[in-house]
């Protein structure tokens, strides 16, 4: 098993608090020292960091801690290798591109003798299940639209294609397109929505604590997601097995109602 | 106009030395401050590192000038804005998967006018010429083969396709697939082979200076391919107009002499 960790904002936001604290689990407070990555969007771009080893002890995580890179759409992952080698092309997220806009994923769980039809635009470059499942969700969605529909849409499809790929194990994962975010779990996975009034917290992994009051306007919003709470003295909320959520401007988007037809 | 430099080797090197000229170029011995990025194969897998703003200036570039990343295969750019605003996702190098395997490129020059037929597969991110160039490049080459062929029959390929985008004005690139780099001249790009018996180089763009002799084996060979000299005191042979190269194991490769067909 992995850790997950998101963040989608209503305005540009640097991580480092949670990212401290999210780094002491590859190596440090828990046992996930076999690579790690995160991916800010910034705009349209992607920014990609991997590096092998733990977290914990990496100089590029070094540098994401004291870098306050500033995006609205976050993805991290720590991993704990169970299928594929550890090598760099087995850490996540991983990036492929999708009607012009570049798309982020990364998951935590088995999916189990999964082998699903691939035909050939999008491919996996390393041996794991978590990019096959990537790149069959990203054939799917290309097969299912010539052109990015809209966030909501891509949602319903989402809530149908994740179910095929999760029968086969554990699926947790993260998703974003710089749009949006999309959590999906089937064991683990908890959020939080930070806004106005902020408070103080504190960092479960580590002896950090933020008074978020200081670091933030009224308007600001943040949702953070991860495996499991990173803070020890706020409310977070777990996601039920089998849920799928969409995070935009830092919120957990709600369906409207469909209205009846006549 | 921007700068690039490639290197392709026999055995993963890091690029320090070389890379510590490079940057110079991004904003102090030359004015390409918008941007810059370097893309590491380590094995299947690549990390890519793109940073805003001068590289001189950057704590990415920081990172890497101390961090020896070994790679059989990296490219890297520093970009001087002319077609496509300042934003992340115009920062080369770009990044496609085809055939299970990534694929990084970087251009300098400009394609005036350049609108290829891009049939949806691949399509650009950002708004320049270059990603432009390279998703055609990446969809014609899909669409002439349905597995990766030999590196000498992608370079045949390589070699008709060039001049179809060099034709819109001037395309300078640098390609790479983690097995072999290709590099693409249209005004200027230069490349030296290091190997047995190494000597001391001397930076252009830095007062530094390295003895390579201390710092390999008789076997390793390196191939650095730039847009001008990096250093004072070697020999670079600068490439044709028009010129394509494949570099394999630190080495240009050549083509062998064609048997007579019977």
């Amino acid at each position: 098993m992995c850790q997950l960790l998101g963040m989608n904002c209503n305005t540009p936001t640097d991580i480092t608090f949670s990212f401290s604290g999210f780094v002491q689990r590859g190596g440090r407070t828990d046992r996930h020292a076999d690579g790690w990555g995160i991916a800010f969007f910034e705009g349209r771009g992607v920014r990609l960091f991997i590096d092998s080893g733990a977290a914990c002890k990496s100089p590029v995580a070094e540098l994401i801690r004291h870098y306050p890179i500033k995006s609205r759409n976050v993805i991290s992952h720590i991993r704990k290798a169970t299928v594929g080698e550890v090598s760099l092309e087995n850490n996540h997220p991983f990036v492929r591109e999708l009607w012009g806009r570049y798309w982020v994923f990364a998951h935590n769980g088995d999916l189990k003798h999964y082998a699903p039809p691939l035909r050939g635009r999008f491919c996996p470059v390393g041996g794991t299940d978590s990019e096959r499942a990537f790149c069959w969700l990203m054939q799917e969605l290309a097969e299912a639209y010539a052109d990015m529909p809209s966030m909501e849409e891509l949602t319903r499809t989402l809530t149908e294609l994740t179910p095929q790929a999760a029968r086969f194990g554990t699926f947790n994962f993260l998703l974003s397109n710089g749009q949006a975010l999309w959590a999906h779990a089937s064991t683990s996975l908890c959020y939080i929505v930070r806004q106005h009034p902020f408070t103080r917290a504190r960092l479960v992994d580590e002896d950090l604590s933020v008074n978020f009051a200081e670091h933030t306007t009224p308007a600001d919003r943040v949702a953070v997601v991860a495996t499991t709470p990173l803070t020890s003295d706020e409310h977070w909320t777990p996601f039920q097995p089998g849920e799928l959520k969409m995070f935009q401007d830092g919120a957990p988007f709600v369906a409207k109602t469909p209205q009846k037809e006549i």
